[in-house]
């Protein structure tokens, strides 16, 4: 293998989907290590260690002194800044350079807070932090889409326990948005409606799929989820862009997703999750299938409970199965 | 809850996805059961138990006495075969009845064998079942598509030991057969030729993706896969259904299915995976956007290694990441 510094983003000739293949190929080997030294005190994330990670990004202000949050650059990004975009054909197919943004956003200097437990205040940090962040990759004309996610407990992915967010920049809008603002524009042109603002209004009206509500939102157990209480939390606002939150729908938005992790954690100790933030694509006018100023797509935030592993079922056929209806799972989580 | 009996297809708004709701939900206890009694002892898959499943739906005789492999209805089928199909709407939302097929493959009268040792006599037979179902099952005019699976360990969600093979019936396309058949069929609009033909002589010409050839089959690392070493198998001739595979063609997939199975098994001792075969959907004539007489699909096998476990990133933007190229994977599977 002479080419070893490969590092690019390749499409899938049959599904249009982009991969990303990774600088310092792993062999078979590499695959089995047991991370045992994701402890405390080996912990460089932590309050007081910050020189031993790279320059950092941005940061929040704590209470006293030090930050509250604090974003720096991937430890082994996917997606670096520097460069062209250099789409180039590799025999039939097609690649480019893996041009984006991979950061970690820390969101605590405490190492074993909860994110259900590190209260308002500091979860409004973390929220202004991700809108701080989309804000300003948005400026970057290589870049399509700005993904935030979240990994918590080992079966989510979750490669630290100190509590920590991620950013993942792309040049290329990723498959499942741009299926999401597909489906959303499809729906708009026929209906003439937004299909988010039409399912806060049916949740809120049949309610039998509502977890919560609160003044600038609404939690809820979508009618065909993918995963067993999986649930969503939407801005009752339409809005298409999540950089775009207000200070007061913050502080609501911190409410209503510490108490539905809360809620979560409760019926489920120990539950990993994954939970990601879907917006619209950068805004910069450009050649693009999205030309609508934003009136068919609406932000919102997907909350995946990782209870069941997924199967060859799954996987070749995109179809799922819900051992518990979303009924069922909403008014478990809204008594619990 | 009034509505305990659930069972039913529910159509995602927004994806045109479709997912299963099943009968008895499960609560959140249900959840964290956890199996001790999977053991050789208690197995009811194992010959001289077949009293104690339901009427088997076929089977294929052994050498000796008995049979060689089985089939029975699944102990708790997603898809059910009896009813019609009751098209309504739920709100703004869209539903069905779950009709299909839910069967398990039982891929040897024996406990413990494992599907690269099971010989090529066995795996021929294997293979042979599912090619009966399949064309079996073809014959239902409610179903439109047979996903015949397999999940191999825990980590790729089996949930028995005795060695098993799933088949879903489904009453819908499901949403990633159908993106193949809808990339397939742009590739072939623009190029008029079949995009699975041209990526196998892509790769017999290139060369460093390719794990094995054999007289009817190649097995390779696709170009932009999903999952690291994944592999697929594909048969050298031109045929859109799986179903219409010939006996020298099955004597040949054996020899190739079980050889890439033992190079990842090798590769990666005790390795979980999943495989499933990508067909074409059924054929009887019907109104559908899949008109062609099958020259823009081609059949073939995808095996998933589940080394990795899916993050937020992957289920929020449906981009991969690789860490083993798959020039890399291919290079280790062809030399182990």
């Amino acid at each position: 293998m002479e080419r070893t510094d490969l590092h690019e983003l390749r499409k899938d000739p049959l599904l249009g989907r982009w991969i990303a293949v990774l600088g310092q190929p792993k062999s078979p080997a590499d695959y089995v290590v047991t991370r045992d030294d994701d402890t405390e005190k080996n912990c460089v994330l932590c309050a007081g260690r910050e020189k031993e990670t790279a320059a950092e990004i941005m940061s929040l202000p704590g209470r006293g002194r030090g930050w509250a949050t604090r974003v720096i650059p991937h430890f082994s990004p996917v997606f670096k800044v520097e460069g062209e975009l250099g789409r180039r054909g590799d025999g039939m197919y097609d690649r480019m350079n893996s041009i984006g943004a991979s950061e970690i956003i820390v969101e605590s200097p405490e190492h074993s807070v909860r994110p259900e437990e590190m209260g308002l205040e500091q979860m409004s940090k973390v929220i202004t932090t991700y809108k701080e962040r989309m804000a300003d990759l948005e400026k970057d004309p290589r870049l399509r889409y700005t993904l935030i996610y979240k990994n918590s407990g080992r079966e989510a992915g979750a490669f630290f326990s100190h509590p920590v967010s991620y950013l993942a920049s792309t040049p290329v809008i990723p498959k499942r948005v741009k299926e999401e603002l597909d489906g959303a524009k499809q729906y708009f042109a026929y209906k003439e409606r937004c299909i988010f603002c039409d399912i806060i209004r049916e949740e809120l009206r049949v309610g039998s799929r509502l977890i919560l509500e609160t003044r600038h939102f609404i939690a809820f157990c979508p009618y065909a989820s993918k995963f067993p209480f999986e649930s969503w939390i939407a801005p009752k606002r339409h809005c298409c862009a999540f950089q775009d939150i207000v200070t007061e729908e913050i502080e609501d938005m911190a409410l209503i997703l510490s108490a539905v992790i809360k809620k979560l954690r409760a019926a489920f100790p120990g539950l990993s999750f994954n939970y990601f933030i879907h917006s619209a694509p950068n805004r910069i006018p450009r050649k693009d299938h999205w030309h609508t100023l934003g009136e068919d797509f609406h932000w919102h935030v997907e909350i995946m409970p990782r209870l069941l592993r997924t199967s060859g079922f799954e996987w070749g056929s995109g179809f799922y199965v819900l051992p518990t209806s979303p009924e069922h799972a909403s008014q478990y989580l809204r008594e619990v």
